[in-house]
C-alpha cells in the first residue's frame, strides 16, 4: 500500500539506488515495511527509488509531519536505525567517486602517513596538549553552556535507565563486519603498492575495499568526535614487512575484531562519520562539546554522589584489570611461544629417537618384527606430526585471547581521559549553587553518558571475554582430542597381525 | 585314587609340609592331579606330606621308574615343571631356616657389601681376568672335551628346531613374580637396618621376603652357571639414599622387571640355583664348561656357515641397538624432565594468570560478571591441574620405557662375551680336522645354545617392547583424556546460568 510521507530532513543520495530528498519534500512511501532500514518510495520529481526510513514519516500518521530543529533535543526520539550510519563506510564505495565530495581515494595525500593525516585534521585530539582533558574534550565547555550546534532527530542519542544502571539503548540494527580478501594494489602506475581489505557487513553480504589509512582516517574521527567513548585503537602499524602474509593475516584479524567493536557499539555504529563522506566528515560540527547535546538522558536525574563512587569503583577496576591483563598477555604469548618452538621440539625429539629405535630393530627382520618395527616407527611420525600440532595450536586459542587482551588493553588507555571528563564536571558542579539547576542537569548528561559508556564495556567485556575463553577452550578440547587420535591411530599399530 | 610310585632323585625337604625322598624309594601318591607342580602323598616312614611331582613317577605307567645319570644325556627328557626352580627364592623362605644350608641370611656377613659378596663366591665371573671370554667362560674347556660333571635329567636343557631356527624348548610352567611392600627391618638391635621385599610368585601367590642383596647373590649364582646365556643386570645400586622413597619404588619395580625377566627364560626360570640352598648352590657342579653338558641339542646339527652368518648378524644388530636405544634414553628422560618441570610451569603459569584475570574481574561484582569471574578463576585452576598432570605422566609412561631400555642395555652388554665364546668355539673347530666328530658335536651344542639365546632374546624384545609401547600410548590417551576431561569441565563453567 503506498502512504503519504512528509521528509523529516535532506538526504543526499550517495550511492546507486538511492534517491536525494530534502526537508519538508513529499513522497511516495510503497510499503511501511523497512527494507534492512531503507524504504521504498519514489519523490516528486518521479524517480523511483530507496531512502533510509527515518528520512520521511508516513503523513498517514498522527505524529507531525516535520520536526524543529533544536539544539538541545527534548523528545526521546527513536534513534535512527544502524543502516543509516553504514553505507559509507562498509556499504558504499571509497573508490567509485559519485562528485568532489566523496572521491576519498584522492582525497589522501598518499605521501603523508596516515596517522599524520589523521592527527592533523582532528580538530580536538586526546593528549596533544597541556590542557586537562577536561577542558580538551570539551567537557567543560559543554557544562559552562558554551556548546552550539545544530542537532537534528537522528543525531540523538538515548541513556535509558536499566536494571544496572544508565544505559546506551540498544542498537536495534545490530550488525557486525568480515573482513577477508587482503590484496596488494597499486597506483600511480606500479609506483605506489598498498594493500586492500575486502569489508563484508552482515546486513548486506557485500563486500567493499577499505585500506588501512581509511580504518585510521574513522579512528580519528570517533576519537575527536566522542568525550566520553571509548574508540579502541586500531591494531599497531608496522613500518617493514607491511606485505608479509604474517602481517597481513594479523592485521586483517585485528581490524575485523576492530570493526567489531565498532559496530557492536551502540552509539558509534550510528555515528556519521560511517555516512558522510571524507569532507563533510570533517566539517562536522557535533564534535567534541557539541556531542553532549546529542545526548538524551532518562527521566530522573542521577545521585551524583552515586556517579562518583561508581565511576572511583570503575577507575580501581581499570587500573587493576589493567596489570593484570599485561600478566596474561605476557603468560600466554610466552606460552604460545613454548608450544611454537619448546614442545614442538620435544614432542619431535621423542618421534625422531622413536624411529632411530625403529631403525635398529628393522636389522632384524623376522617375521615376527617386522610388524613391530613398524608400529614403532609409525609413533615416531605420530609425536612429530604431534609436535606441529602443538606449533600450530597457540595461532588457533592463545592469539585470538592475545588479539582481544590488546584490544582491552586500548579501551583501557582511553578510560582515564573519559574519568577525568566526568571528574572534571563533577568537581565543577560541586563549587556552583544548587540554583545553577542548567549546569546541574549538564553534569547529569556527562554522567548518564559516562556511566552507559561503562556499563557498556562492563557488559562487551563480560560477552567478549566468555566467548573467548569459551572459544579457547573448545580450540584446546580439539587440540587434545586430534593428539590422542593421532595416538589411538599409533596404538593401533601394535596389534597383533 | 592312591597310587604307587618310585623316586627318580633324591629330594631334600627344605619347608614344613615337604618330605625329604631318595632315589628309587617307593611312595603313596594320593592323586596323580599335582597341585602347582606339588604332589600329595606318603613315604614308607608314614610321613604324610607333599613332594615336587617329578621327583616320582607312577609306578603304575610303562616307563622306567628310574632312570641312570649320565655325564652326557642321550634321551629327549621333559624339562622338570617350573615349580621345582621356585620353591627356594620365590617360595621358601630365606629367613626361617630349617638347617644350616638353609638359612641364607645368617650365610652373609653383612659388614660387607653384597656385591664383593657375590663376586668372591662365584667362582667364574665375567671380565675378571686377561683370558679371553671363550676361556673364561668354560666354552673352549667343554669343546675340548674337559667338562665333566654329574648330570640328572631334571637338569637336562632341550633345544629345539623352530620356525625361525633353534630355540629354547619353552617352559611348560611359566610364571611371573610382583614385588611389593618394601619395608625397612632391622637386626642386631636395631644397630642394622635393610630393606625387604615382599615377592609373590603367580603359581603360589603366597609372598617372601627378599633383600637386595639376595637377588645380588642370584645375579652372580647364574652369571657364573651360563656361559651363553643373558642374565641382566640388576637394577643399579645406590651408596646414598637407600631408605628414600623415590629410590626405593625405583628399586622395587627394576626387581620385578629383573625378576620377570628371569622367570620368563626357559633355562634361567628352571635354574637349580633358585632352589638349593645358599651353600649347596654355592657347591653346584654344573657351571661354566659343565653347563654345557645339560645342553640336549636338535637331531639334525647346524650348519656352522650359517650359524656364522646369523652370529655375525646379530652382533651387528645388537652395536646398533646399543647405541640406539642410548639416543632413546636419553630423549624420553629429557623428556620426562621437560614435562615435570618445564611443561607444568607453563600450564601452571597459564594457570594463575587466567586466576589473576578472574581477581581483576571479580572487583566488577555486578549480577551478570560473577558467573564468567567463577569460570575463568576454574579455567585457572584446570590449567594448575594440567600441570600437574604434565608432572605426574612421565613416571607412568616414560619412566616404563627406561626401565626396559635399561634393561635391555643389560643384555647387550653381555652379548659381546656370548659371541665371544661361540666365535671361539667356531674357530677352534675350523683348525680341527674333520674326522674330530665329538669336537663338532660340542661345538654344534655351543652353536644351538648360542643360536637359542639369540632368538629367546629377539622373542623377548619384540614381546617386550610391543607391550611396552603399547602400555605407554596407553597412558598417554589416557593422559589426554584425562585433560579433556578437565577442560570440558571448566568450558561448562562459562555456560550462561
Amino acid at each position: 500500500m503506498a502512504l503519504k510521507a512528509r521528509v523529516l530532513y535532506d538526504f543526499h543520495s550517495e550511492n546507486p539506488g538511492e534517491i536525494s530528498v530534502r526537508e519538508n519534500e513529499l513522497v511516495t512511501v510503497f510499503s511501511e515495511e523497512e527494507l534492512e532500514g531503507w524504504l521504498e518510495g519514489k519523490n516528486s520529481r518521479g524517480r523511483l527509488a530507496s531512502s533510509p526510513r527515518p528520512t520521511w514519516r508516513s503523513s498517514g500518521t498522527t505524529s507531525p509531519p516535520t520536526r524543529p530543529i533544536t539544539t538541545r533535543p527534548i523528545t526521546t526520539a527513536s534513534p535512527r536505525p544502524n543502516p543509516l550510519a553504514i553505507p559509507h563506510f562498509c556499504g558504499g564505495s571509497f573508490h567509485t567517486s559519485q562528485g568532489s565530495d566523496d572521491d576519498w581515494d584522492d582525497d589522501w595525500d598518499d605521501t603523508l602517513p596516515a596517522t599524520q593525516q589523521a592527527k592533523s585534521t582532528a580538530t580536538v585530539g586526546r593528549n596533544l596538549n597541556r590542557f586537562s582533558t577536561f577542558v580538551k574534550s570539551g567537557g567543560e565547555a559543554f557544562l559552562l553552556g558554551e556548546a552550539n550546534a545544530l542537532v537534528r532527530d537522528g543525531d540523538m542519542m538515548c541513556v535509558v535507565m536499566g536494571k544496572h544502571g544508565p544505559e546506551w539503548q540498544e542498537d536495534p540494527y545490530p550488525f557486525t563486519c568480515t573482513i577477508d580478501d587482503p590484496t596488494k594494489q597499486t597506483k600511480f602506475k606500479g609506483m605506489k603498492s598498498y594493500m586492500s581489505y575486502g569489508l563484508t557487513p552482515s546486513h548486506t553480504n557485500v563486500q567493499v575495499n577499505r585500506r588501512y589509512k581509511h580504518f585510521d582516517w574513522l579512528y580519528a574521527r570517533l576519537v575527536e568526535r566522542f568525550p566520553v567513548i571509548s574508540v579502541p585503537h586500531l591494531p599497531e602499524k608496522q613500518a617493514t614487512g607491511r606485505f608479509e602474509e604474517d602481517f597481513i593475516s594479523k592485521r586483517r584479524k585485528g581490524l575485523m575484531w576492530w570493526m567489531n567493536h565498532m559496530t557492536s557499539h551502540p552509539v558509534l555504529a550510528r555515528c556519521d562519520s560511517w555516512k558522510l563522506g571524507k569532507r563533510k566528515a570533517e566539517r562536522d560540527e557535533l564534535v567534541g562539546a557539541n556531542f553532549f547535546l546529542t545526548i538524551n538522558p532518562p527521566d530522573v536525574p542521577l545521585d551524583l554522589q552515586d556517579v562518583e563512587s561508581k565511576v572511583e569503583g570503575f577507575k580501581t577496576f581499570t587500573k587493576r584489570m589493567d596489570e593484570n591483563i599485561i600478566v596474561v598477555n605476557t603468560t600466554i604469548n610466552e606460552f604460545g611461544r613454548k608450544q611454537m618452538i619448546g614442545f614442538k621440539k620435544e614432542y619431535q625429539k621423542v618421534g625422531q629417537s622413536f624411529k632411530v629405535l625403529a631403525q635398529a630393530f628393522e636389522m632384524d627382520q623376522q617375521a615376527y618384527s617386522v610388524g613391530l618395527n613398524k608400529a614403532i616407527a609409525y609413533t615416531g611420525e605420530a609425536y612429530e606430526t604431534i609436535g606441529e600440532y602443538f606449533a600450530d595450536q597457540p595461532r588457533h586459542d592463545l592469539d585470538p585471547i592475545s588479539d582481544l587482551l590488546d584490544i582491552y588493553k586500548g579501551h583501557l588507555a582511553n578510560y582515564p581521559d573519559i574519568i577525568d571528563v566526568q571528574k572534571g564536571a563533577l568537581t565543577k558542579v560541586k563549587d556552583c549553587p544548587q540554583q545553577e539547576s542548567d549546569l546541574h542537569e549538564r553534569c547529569n548528561i556527562i554522567s548518564c553518558a559516562t556511566l552507559a559508556e561503562i556499563q557498556h564495556f562492563h557488559r562487551t567485556r563480560v560477552r567478549d571475554f566468555r566467548l573467548q575463553m569459551q572459544h579457547h577452550l573448545q580450540q584446546q578440547i580439539s587440540f587434545f582430542q586430534k593428539i590422542t587420535a593421532k595416538l589411538e591411530d599409533a596404538l593401533h599399530r601394535y596389534d597383533e597381525q
